[in-house]
């Protein structure tokens, strides 16, 4: 290994479908690694930037409820291109972590299996936007779909503004975003999308069942990034 | 020609530098052909539906100045990915002729040119987005970049609300939006691009001297479009 292999962060995304414990998990990861002295960044998509987070708010606004797929897709890889190029990018080169809650993979469940956008479409916008850039470790938080409509439901209902802070991204006090409102069909296809591109792909997807309590997938998730990146 | 080629629409683009004149001659240009009998639909780029006003914004908004020039092509795409299936092609699809302020041609010569980003990158999102469609006649109106950009100003000095009567475009009265605010070396470079791909197709390309006076123009135009449409 060269020293530039050694300083390089190490890219972990936290992916699943909504309610998976995704936004729960990522402090309790993030904790753990900084106090194995690892230097982390958390951060989350669509958003990570200011313009990211504006773009955000757009793509979760009711109000364009009918919005095209193939908008919808190239709004997504805009948030992320300046991700990347702002966030992501440089904190990889300074040797620090980068957890992401969400990224490219939530698009190929997202639009391309939940909306039906053809894959090869995604992969070019892919490379287009991140060249060879890939999460060194996608941590897919498996549930089934009427759990996670249940968590996020419950959710909403105890969350009047955003837990992360952010003014920008509830429309009104605990109601549902846009891709909330999606029907049970649609969030099957989405985990379908993931669970196959986790099967496919085990040298870097860490599949998790998620139905557990909070602590036992805590350790799970650790467990992975011990025996994969430590 | 079958029935449908005379019952489509036809598809009109105005392109040119800031403050070649476009937002002048459109409502000139629409006129002329209502006069004729001509069913018209005058609209713009980046926007022309309630999401591409909302990315329309975030595109001009000064304060993401630094944007990433990636990131700002995908925007432009996606408000136009909704243009085209809301807007543009159910309108054509009709027998309605879109007159568009600005389509494709701008990115090619702003994001492209501007920007100098790969015009390969740019024609392969050009594909993905619109299929088949381009416009049947552009119309580029040319000027010199420094009458272009004292026109422009002219304008700003002028207008506090922008003329379109659109809420959500000026972020302060009569204030430089984010493309307004680029160098000289930046619109010389994007005059460049117009006039480069006007010659390079003169079958589809229509390049205007936008130099005279605005009655001059405007009976310029109506003489290329009825010498290549009617």
């Amino acid at each position: 290994m060269t020293h530039n292999e050694f300083s390089r962060g190490r890219f972990l995304a936290v992916e699943g479908v909504d309610g998976a414990g995704k936004s729960t998990q990522m402090p309790r990861i993030e904790q753990w690694l900084r106090r194995r002295g690892i230097r982390t960044l958390a951060t989350r998509e669509p958003g990570g930037t200011p313009l990211g987070e504006s773009l955000r708010a757009v793509l979760l606004d009711p109000r364009f409820a009918g919005m095209s797929p193939v908008a919808e897709l190239l709004v997504m890889f805009a948030a992320r291109a300046e991700h990347l190029a702002k966030v992501i990018a440089p904190a990889l080169e300074d040797g620090v972590w980068v957890l992401s809650e969400r990224f490219t993979d939530a698009t190929f469940a997202y639009q391309g299996g939940g909306r039906d956008l053809d894959a090869g479409t995604i992969e070019a916008l892919e490379s287009t936007v991140q060249g060879g850039v890939r999460p060194d470790l996608v941590l897919v938080l498996d549930v089934s779909v009427e759990a996670g409509l249940w968590r996020a439901e419950r959710r909403r209902r105890r969350t009047s503004v955003f837990p992360h802070g952010s003014a920008a991204v509830r429309t009104e006090c605990g109601a549902a975003d846009r891709f909330e409102r999606e029907n049970p069909e649609f969030f099957r296809r989405v985990r379908e999308t993931y669970l196959e591109r986790a099967r496919e792909r085990p040298e870097r997807y860490a599949l998790i069942d998620a139905s557990a309590d909070e602590t036992t997938v805590t350790e799970r998730l650790i467990g992975e990034i011990s025996k994969r990146l430590m």
